[in-house]
């Protein structure tokens, strides 16, 4: 059995990861880390885990815990992390990292785009950006996972394909993402209250949001040049899910068929990635409580565009879910491990 | 592996019998019967089986598929099972039934509130009442089990122990209910658009919901008398989840602890029953997507009554789940198998 | 022109008092107070006000304020108006209190349920209980109103006229009511988070709300005796509105047209009463935005109980507009001033 | 006063023009036309009107309409009025259409995508499309106004200005929209039952939506050249509400300031847009139930695009509100009459 623990286990991600453990059978909690509820027992703070879960949180102290664990999620604010991680933590105990700290391979670009300083940017270059189905070998191998964001990973495998190809110029992507709210976190805010989200849609963080470096460096890579793009996030009134709508002109004029078979060719053995039929939008229920991405497109031959769609669910595949097919794969074990729910309905 | 045939898997109970049978070790559906789908692939009538399960829907004939499989659910309309059920399909393969046919011993009852003039009456007798926490013997010899009602599951487990007891005066019980959207099922009608369901509440079927004479059948037997409720069913805008609120009269003026005492000797050993702690309200929330029922009680010195309350997924537990934990039962597996998934949360 | 001021103009009531008060065409607000958001511009803490308000939130200064208008609206948290009301400030402009602080006669009820010492205790029974259908002429001469809770208004109006016909056993009610989540204010508070309310439902408060010794009280004045009741309020995943369903034993055996016979004398007259046609259960939907409350009951012969529903905006009947109608009552205009806004749907 | 009368008046569109049109002091409906419900009281199909209303369905017969009302609106399907229009009828009375039968004004296009043959291409060159803002002084004199589609509105009053100066590329303008379900009417469909579209966000009709040769064709006359875009709607589970995110690539790169005031020379003196203070996003919530459209931009110096935002209610400005402020300029009203009301919140 893996022994785990989670730092911050009492927000959304950690919660997640708490109920997907559950159902790993080779993995099990061991610390149960939060810095505002430590002692209080954690099935009173997350009740869905009542006669579940009977342990009490803990601190969130990762020295002590990198000796009892052998893998450590932390599901803890930008900066967190990078303020205490050392070479001593890394030698005894793998770390998968939820937040951003080790996601951004140019420090002077994380410290700009989240006004923080790096505290231990020695550890970025060794850091794998934990998106499976692009890194899988170098996951494997890891010792620190930097976990990708929840937009991220939506919007780069709904593009990648076409990216990676050269079908589309990547300096022309537009991406309009929309997410529920879960994604704004358990902190108390006005700005996040029932009244305030529910019967509504805004964009928000327009040309600012903190994922738009990490999701062009990522598409810079698969380009093989650096590209700028347009990211816009939307708050949704939802509990789950993440829709990405994404828009770029087409270098080269293909049809349906043509982009069916590249879309397919990346995708067609990866078990969390579902390229739909022709003409089946992608949903957000759909995929919701699963670790699914489901991804199409649709060529506009009037304006020489390709509208490229994916869906996931933000705290699954968007969080917990793909830190723990991280976990799976620098384990040795099978990547669908405590993963293979199918999404719930309605 | 136990062969399941599924009538009605396109309704939404159907479609979580086949979520969670994914999930089921020791079962596998190998048929999908459908009245309105037929040669459709299943994934096409719900996305979010796209890549899980490859089969068309089928035929709704039993007969045939009592050849093929070991259990057959019918998630089927009032009147269907009771109009073509047989002994040679009994002979065959086990039934679990979601519709009413053969909940209510009572022909007559069953005719008066349904409407319908039972065409198979002689089965009824035999029929097992699939509440497992109560019938779990007579379930685990069972040729035919009448899976409950999503409301009276609910509205029984939060009442029983203080019937059974003698604590309240079952004539004073009066159930007020709370459902999300997805008991009203799949079929297409305006009072069942978003637009019309959102942002609103409303009760329907005041003083005559068919769960009515069931739930009293189950309290009469509690009881060992028979006794007359009041249940008013609400119509909540979410899409799944039951609250019951009961008030009864106390015959007996106990304290905290001593009811206490009595719903935990019921309940300790019951798995997928949660008595929640003192002052800890049942949330439909903690319970979604998992077989669990949370109940819980007030005390109200003032009035002399105590005030009930039980919380459940009704696709879940109310439904599909409840099945497959008969299903458990009658196959001699372990009575939680498939349904140790934690509930989701947000 | 009545010139209006309001204190606490920044919570959910006191910004639907703007809403409605900016369609009165014979009021006009001169004083936002606001104790967090003094000199902030109101439209900057409500956005729908932008270019229809111009001016800055005030401090909360009831003095000052008692010179410069008509009548003074406080919207305010509980204690407060009790805390620094005068004689001073009553001879100088006409108030009417959002709070519960002069509801309830008996000022040892009060101080037990709210858990606060009365500090000014010689105003309470000089206070007018501002339910206009009850109270009407009283309120036409107060000085002092205070507005009605929105449960015990809607409570209430539900089951008003059962009671004082003597029809129903008053110590028989029960009263199982539902809220949106507006009724919980605009404080930051994890429990009123968009993902802890949406898709959900939960009593809360049960057998404990400060809204039970309220409507008790003005139901014994209709019974003509003291009456207790059990009241359990739930939180309900939509903005607006409060549905009650209200149980009680007939003592006289009554049929349908004999008791619509009845909610139509008391009815008829009134404006914002509607009793629904025969079987039309109240919804809250249907009067979203209005001054309207929507009234209904059902006879179950069965168990001799009938079954009182009622429907209504908690925002507008059950606070904002009900103020309003008592501030026209109290200047002579016609009591739907400002309130004729038919119910928006969906 | 002002004699209408509404042909489709049981659809979402026709309830609110009823709603609108009982707080106009100069009109009053005189025929509520509804296929459906034929005889049956408006108010048992909409119990919103329950008291309000007391008129019953009549026949969707529009000459004989005609001789009794000064202005019909037809909120109809497409191709219905452009199949019984006359000269006659409009000799008698002025028709405000809701459909799309005479917004386009090249018949091949309109015939194109909407897969329809018009009936009456005749009377197309004189309809005026109703866009208030832009063709007030056509519609002032104008017979027959063709009222815009929702999406059209939001999405070109959002990016007009910055069109109309040549600030950006109309060729490179990118309409991201997401509508509440109101817009999908009231028909009985699978796709809009409450379990379908709560807790999902999806696109639909990508590339080949119906308002994009309407967008476009406005677009191209404020650039004064042949424009094509790219329309991507969304469904957002909310009853009401648009908000477009519109991006674009600037030919002459300005700054916050200059952009503004381009924005403020074209809306300072409309009422019904408000260009918000910068960074403040337009949500739908804020405009809910009224005529306004709120915008806003954000210039992305990155990457030399500027995106535009808008925001309205899609069943008032975006339908039956700017029908009638369509209505009022017709019959020489102030714009805003019946229109006053403010954006109800929350």
């Amino acid at each position: 059995m893996i022994k785990v623990g989670i730092i911050g286990a009492t927000g959304y991600a950690g919660n997640e990861l708490v109920r997907l453990l559950i159902g790993h059978k080779e993995a099990e909690v061991k610390w149960l880390g939060s810095k505002s509820y430590v002692d209080k027992p954690y099935s009173s703070v997350y009740q869905n885990m009542f006669k579940l879960v009977d342990d009490a949180c803990k601190d969130d102290n990762l020295p002590m815990l990198a000796d009892e664990v052998d893998v450590i999620f932390t599901a803890t604010p930008q900066g967190y992390l990078g303020g205490i991680l050392t070479e001593e933590i890394l030698s005894k105990a793998k770390v998968i990292d939820l937040s951003a700290d080790y996601r951004i391979k140019d420090v002077a670009t994380y410290e700009a785009w989240y006004g923080i300083t790096h505290a231990s940017p020695q550890f970025i270059e060794e850091a794998v950006y934990g998106l499976c189905e692009i890194n899988r070998d170098k996951v494997k191998k890891a010792r620190l996972v930097a976990n990708p964001g929840c937009y991220p990973t939506c919007s780069f495998l709904s593009v990648y394909p076409l990216v990676k190809e050269g079908i589309i110029d990547p300096n022309t992507i537009i991406i309009d993402a929309k997410s529920g709210t879960s994604g704004a976190g358990r902190g108390a805010k006005v700005d996040n209250l029932f009244c305030e989200v529910n019967e509504s849609i805004k964009a928000y963080g327009v040309a600012t949001h903190r994922h738009t470096p990490e999701i062009e460096e990522q598409i810079s890579y698969a380009a093989g040049k650096k590209v700028m793009i347009n990211f816009t996030p939307h708050l949704v009134p939802m509990n789950r899910g993440i829709l990405v709508t994404a828009y770029a002109t087409m270098i080269k004029k293909l049809g349906y068929d043509e982009i069916k078979s590249i879309y397919d060719k990346y995708y067609n053995d990866e078990f969390f990635v579902r390229v739909l039929n022709m003409d089946v939008c992608p949903q957000t229920k759909w995929v919701e409580g699963s670790n699914f991405v489901d991804v199409n497109f649709k060529v506009d031959e009037r304006t020489g565009r390709v509208i490229m769609m994916g869906a996931l669910d933000n705290v699954v595949k968007g969080a917990a879910g793909q830190a723990i097919q991280n976990m799976n794969l620098m384990f040795g074990l099978p990547e669908t491990t405590g993963l293979e729910a199918a999404p719930m309905f309605p």
